[in-house]
């Protein structure tokens, strides 16, 4: 036994490594599908179920498929209140084949826009074919006007194609490509009083970018300067401010102000307020370089300073799946915006073009600046009073030097797994201390649950979110019905954020460390905080940095009782809770080890497969666990049995035949 | 049995791919340690035996170890010849550990260099705790003469630093640092004749450069222009013609020539033509870049313009350790040495400087360029004669722009392993072709042999070099012995470089693909063919593009009879032969699958964990081996047994107690 303790020292030795060093994480619990009984939804022959639009007022969750429109119960996805199909008429079809393009995948309506115009109306658009279109889709009968418009910058052609957008103040802004070929990206407004405001078609304002999200950020309410709301835009493109062998990735975040109204002359019906700078997300003295960003949440506070924007990412040299998640203040994107330098093109010696901080003097209003009090003492109430030197100036220089720096200046997560969506929750524990809850869906349909404590994340859960293993699209949160959505190809799926119940102990209900979970001491559950009321909250015991000094051992229970024949095998189930403990087995006192070739220690328990006399006695299956943040180990029976031999018939007293 | 096959099908497509696609490939066979009953040395007390020499004349392998250098018989290197200790003088030792350095790791005397100066010295130099010196070693009583030289430049002060060195006609060319605190890079040539030259200390030069290998490469006996014979340099070093996040490494190859004296007035003492450029590995289409170099072994031809330089890179981001093998023409590097643009530092708006491409005029000669026989027409005979313009553009110029491309435009092989060390023999097989095979050490203590077949790379056998799993840091081979040597931390191991015996079944030689074996019809063994006499060549079956539809099948062995109890277990042995294999097993005719929970099919076999009545029958074990480059498939038979339930005592016919 003196050598099961050594064994178990190393052991707990290699995972203390692990932790400190951070990368990478693996999950504490795993939660099969088939023991989740998750809400599900999809109809035969619907596919693509990728675009998904919680209502905020009503019970609905509005999903676009391929060639369909759902109405779906936000409480619970399995109802379905309404449908409509949008597919592709003939003649698009002809001409979309005659392109080359398939009839199969390509030529068909992929529903990529979702907005809410009002109560009564959403604002819906489709790849159709490869000639995008959109129409106005009426809620009361859940009907599709028929008055379809040119969809064109609104929505992807492709519908493989990374595309992102938005409805601000009945506003579409879209981040997308302007043609066929997918060669035109564009950054564009749409609004149905006003002509389409757009980026330049330039290398230097877009080069072949991957659009993932955009958002507003409402800032003009709280702040004093009359200065506008912005959204903000995030993708991937193709760096021209460094040089590589190939191609180099570069996340971005770029920006608009809601108010641009474009130029007069210069820049006439483009963006005036178009800055972009680079996103960091890397460990750069491990040589991890997360170069491309998959998705981003923004996680927007009371106050607009308090928006912390989390993103997923990984390296462009991924031949293996390592994902980064990596927040950002919005504060330290502000100030980037509002005082950085600028980039500029020189040109070195007649051939070669190379992108330098900008040291000359730079025109004022500050090139790309919303419109602001100050600004308008000047006279300049709107983009179109702007002078012509500011907007040849953001024209040639819409990007900034300096770069956006991580919380912390470093990725808050890494794991050897390819995240594809990000939501963030944040929980307010019952220690009265706001919790940051991120739930990455992955490439092959799980789920991660991680928290953030004491600026450290662990991911508390992985969770088979899906039944088979296709990426997670789509990933919604709705803090009102405290249920995630997922969309992916095959379907949708609600799941709770919390799977308290599932833990039957309270040492393991305390070292899952949850926000969500706590034990009450009353009926001796796990219970979710949010489920109890208030009065309650007394009985309940939550401790997040898993200091399960308070759990009382129940362990003391009786031995199963096990008798086989002799020579046959033996199985003593044990299942793990926990990922992150070790389990052994003690015989008779001692550490049981696997050098009997008789003796198999699977992952669900014991076989014992010649038994022989010698075999009989006590067996107990204990889990240790280490509770990092503690410094503690917590030890627990979880299966305990004696093994008899049933005596041969011959010394039995029964009758024999 | 018809979704056995099923299962089979998929199972080899992914094969399929695999070898399609290359990376990552995995080795055919796996040989272990204990198996294989190498020839071992080292002493007790004495570690690092990282320096290897063999004498070309002698039965002499020199080992430099810590504080101890040995003479080892090559044909068997548990022989002991000759062993002297060269240890650190105490005033040394003080000084040292007065630096900050540790007494028990930096201040000792690391044998770095051992080079032959003739039939009875060698010229050795070690690190002598950050003060490196050398001696000469009398071979006649292996003794060192005692009047030790000061190292400084010619080997390293730290022993874990990267380092490189070749004697060339009595001088040393070494790749090292110059100074104490490592911030000094030097490439170097030390004559006893002649004062040392060196490269220009400066960042274009040399820029934080980890050497890995130098030698010299006799171009001028075969030539008609009269052109020098050249050293040839590889080491990866920080880029400064790329712009990255953080630093960027480049794998360069350099060169020098033998007869450089250093110029007149400009570059007195310099080397007049030290050159540099990039070596490429990479596969850009799948974002696997290269960047480090870790070893190279350059494959001598008759003719220098035969000569293949092979190189072992991973990447700078090898998070997870994968490495590829790259191969280089020696006429594809001279080429870029000889033709290729220079590249020259421009300045970019006052501030920042880059390196482009130079399109202006290139002084004559050639800056760089050996003296030839066209230089000596014009007067030049030595480098001291060059001419200023020369010399002044190749002290500004010494990075080239063209980089050197691998044969075949790809890595010949990539492998999720982390390469060190490289050697290369090219086989004359039976079917007179020639094949280069290339022994690879990792850093875990395994070798990886592989064959180039048709462009292709496979990876014949993965074997355990060394007992525990630490890395191979020296690897030399030698065709006269046929064995490969390997240094490491803790000894000197030989190989022989096949194991042709150790394959059973002519299926299993022909299907290893292995240049060194064939099969003998006549004695029914895997034979080396280097070990059979020519005129039994004849008997000899060899077939490298694995078509084995010559081995007779000689598969109809006899069942093996097992008999158990009721209820008890029975464990059916059936051991793979190759990683390639998919083994299954057949009962009573139908394929088995592990649907009954009493049957476990392990590596090593099949376990019945309960045996019951219906268990009893005929179990054959079965491997499917698929050979891509003949597109066919073997099926053999591994295994065959009865198994049938002892009859209990009473039913039987023994008597009764």
């Amino acid at each position: 036994s003196n050598m099961g303790f050594g064994v178990l020292g190393v052991f707990l030795g290699l995972l203390l490594e692990v932790s400190t060093h951070g990368p990478p994480a693996m999950p504490r619990t795993s939660w099969r599908h088939q023991d989740l009984d998750l809400m599900e939804f999809s109809e035969p022959d619907v596919f693509n179920y990728t675009t998904l639009l919680l209502s905020e007022t009503g019970d609905a969750l509005y999903v676009g498929a391929r060639e369909a429109i759902f109405e779906l119960s936000k409480k619970n996805v399995t109802i379905r209140n309404n449908k409509v199909a949008w597919n592709v008429a003939q003649n698009h079809m002809v001409m979309c084949t005659n392109k080359g393009k398939s009839k199969e995948r390509d030529c068909l309506n992929y529903i990529r826009v979702l907005q809410v115009v009002d109560d009564q109306r959403l604002y819906v658009c489709g790849t159709n074919a490869f000639q995008p279109q959109c129409d106005y889709l009426n809620l009361a009968d859940f009907s599709l006007s028929g008055q379809s418009e040119d969809g064109r910058g609104k929505c992807s052609f492709d519908p493989s194609q990374s595309f992102t957008t938005v409805m601000v103040d009945g506003e579409l802004y879209s981040g997308t490509v302007y043609n066929f070929l997918g060669s035109e990206p564009i950054i564009s407004r749409y609004s149905p009083s006003q002509s389409l405001l757009r980026t330049e078609y330039s290398t230097s304002w877009l080069n072949e970018p991957s659009f993932v999200f955009a958002d507003v950020i409402r800032e003009g309410a709280d702040r004093g300067d009359g200065e506008d709301d912005k959204i903000y835009y995030f993708f991937t493109e193709v760096s021209v401010e460094y040089e590589f062998f190939s191609k180099l990735l570069i996340p971005r975040v770029a920006r608009v102000c809601k108010g641009d109204l474009g130029g007069e002359r210069t820049l006439q019906k483009k963006w005036t307020s178009f800055l972009k700078a680079k996103l960091v997300c890397s460990m750069p003295e491990l040589n991890f370089v997360f170069n491309v960003v998959h998705d981003i949440y923004i996680l927007k506070g009371k106050n607009w300073r308090d928006t912390v924007i989390y993103g997923i990412f990984t390296s462009q040299w991924s031949n293996v799946g390592f994902s980064a998640v990596c927040a950002y203040s919005i504060t330290a994107v502000e100030e980037v915006f509002s005082k950085g330098k600028y980039m500029q093109k020189a040109t070195v010696e007649q051939s070669h073009t190379k992108w330098i901080r900008h040291n000359g003097i730079t025109p004022s209003p500050r090139p790309g600046a919303c419109i602001n009090n100050r600004m308008r003492q000047q006279n300049i109430s709107s983009s179109l009073h702007l002078p012509d030197k500011t907007l040849q100036f953001v024209k040639d220089h819409p990007l900034l030097e300096d770069p956006v720096q991580p919380i912390g200046n470093a990725p808050r997560l890494i794991a050897k797994v390819s995240y594809t969506q990000i939501v963030v929750d944040r929980v307010e524990a019952l220690d009265g201390r706001l919790y940051d809850v991120i739930f990455t869906g992955t490439d092959n349909g799980m789920l991660h649950k991680s928290v953030v404590f004491d600026g450290e994340v662990r991911i508390v859960e992985e969770i088979q979110l899906l039944k088979n293993p296709e990426p997670v699209k789509n990933l919604l949160f709705s803090s009102e019905t405290r249920s995630l959505y997922a969309g992916s190809d095959s379907g949708v799926v609600q799941a709770p954020t919390a799977f308290c119940g599932r833990y039957r102990s309270c040492l393991d209900c305390i070292l899952a460390r949850d926000p969500y979970c706590a034990w009450d001491r009353r009926t001796a559950t796990c219970v979710n905080i949010f489920d109890a009321p208030k009065q309650r909250h007394g009985t309940l015991f939550q401790s997040l940095n898993g200091d399960a000094d308070q759990c009382i051992s129940k362990d003391k229970s009786a031995s199963a009782r096990v008798s086989v024949k002799l020579g046959s095998s033996a199985e003593l189930p044990c299942v793990a809770t926990s990922n992150h403990a070790h389990m052994f087995w003690k015989s008779n006192g001692s550490v049981l080890t696997e050098t009997s070739s008789f003796l198999l220690v699977r992952e669900g328990g014991l076989l014992i497969y010649s038994v022989g006399p010698e075999d009989q006695g006590q067996y107990d299956c204990w889990s240790v666990e280490w509770a990092p943040a503690v410094g503690k180990n917590y030890t627990r029976l979880v299966a305990s049995y004696v093994l008899t031999l049933d005596l041969p018939p011959r010394s039995s007293h029964q009758p024999q035949h």
